[in-house]
């Protein structure tokens, strides 16, 4: 990695540690999720796909891990105060079957992507190359899609039960959120800077749930 | 894919296509394992070493199906009669903590790629650069000897354990082998051929068997 160091006297060392920790984490447990949610596959092909996109989020998590080496930082300890509240989303939100898996896979890499945007504004520039090439689309999302449509096209009962799975993985999702919130204050000051809206957390929540509703309709689910 | 296209009236095309389709199923089943096993690593730097080993056999696995697909076949054709035998080796062989799982990884590699380097002989050019190019280690053996050699020098008495468990891989490995050569001939000689020994399989065998018992070794186990 040729990326420059961080000032270490800069006051938000520590929120960039944080971010950085809280993303990396989430792509390990994303990569998890994926390859076990993979094995509900109704075709070995759906089942190469989803464990493609497993190993893309390996990759970005590997590439979140350097940069916490560059910064001089063990990315466990930058991940540790994360390991709870993201394993127990992942607990409270087990897919059931394939069609939720890929529910989950969509819209839970569409929220983080929308966080992390949220966030970048506040990023030394390195960091938020870093962030935005992470999130760039893997051109998987096209490929869940195209599932989704066509199960609900065969049986269009299954709509209103993945818009129900889906609100849930909302709902879950914030409340993980305002558990790391409660006690990571200066990532908290980052994510409000970031988004160059001070009028703070309450409108980037409505932010987050507009973008999440629009994913839904993508899916031909109402939100 | 450049590859050049094999030619069609080769009496072996149906051999190569059992090869491919047991290669390609056997890595997407060792993605599934490796990222399972990797949940009960003891720390998260361990949890992601293994998980980059799974994410290489899911490259090796689209490799495998890229050349199948140029040869003209579906590779959920080529895959499927392989699926029940190397489904029912993992349910078997399920490592009940992270030491197993190290030891799975390393031995299930080993078995394969002594296997693959026996039937290289008889494939064609494109084919065999494949294989063999699948096969070269991606630098994680040495990551599992380190890990195993330390937790026997920590605790000898995890050796004997892990020596039955190794044994019974072996075993397990040998007896799914022989259901899938029970029903494909054509493999078969593509083996014997390949491996340019006309004794034929029980010196095969007894190759594959000398060359598990060097990597035991390797780990500090007794075969």
């Amino acid at each position: 990695m040729d990326l420059p160091r961080a000032d270490p006297s800069s006051p938000d060392l520590a929120a960039v540690v944080d971010l950085l920790g809280v993303l990396a984490y989430g792509e390990l447990t994303a990569f998890d999720r994926l390859a076990l949610d993979a094995r509900m596959a109704p075709t070995l092909a759906g089942r190469a796909a989803l464990a493609d996109m497993a190993a893309a989020e390996l990759g970005h998590f590997r590439r979140l891990a350097g940069r916490l080496i560059d910064l001089g930082v063990d990315p466990d300890e930058a991940m540790r105060p994360f390991i709870a509240p993201l394993d127990a989303f992942h607990d409270s939100t087990r897919p059931s079957d394939w069609l939720e898996g890929l529910v989950k896979a969509y819209v839970g890499d569409g929220i983080a992507a929308d966080f992390y945007r949220e966030i970048s504004g506040a990023l030394d520039e390195a960091t938020r190359g870093l962030v935005l090439d992470v999130l760039s689309d893997t051109g998987h999302a096209e490929f869940v899609v195209h599932q989704v449509r066509s199960a609900i096209t065969a049986d269009p009962s299954v709509a209103g039960r993945l818009a129900l799975w889906a609100r849930r993985l909302m709902g879950e999702a914030i409340s993980q959120a305002q558990r790391v919130a409660a006690d990571r204050d200066a990532l908290i000051i980052l994510l409000v800077q970031g988004s160059g809206d001070l009028s703070g957390i309450g409108a980037l929540i409505k932010r987050l749930t507009a973008a999440h509703a629009d994913r839904l309709s993508a899916l031909g689910l109402s939100a």
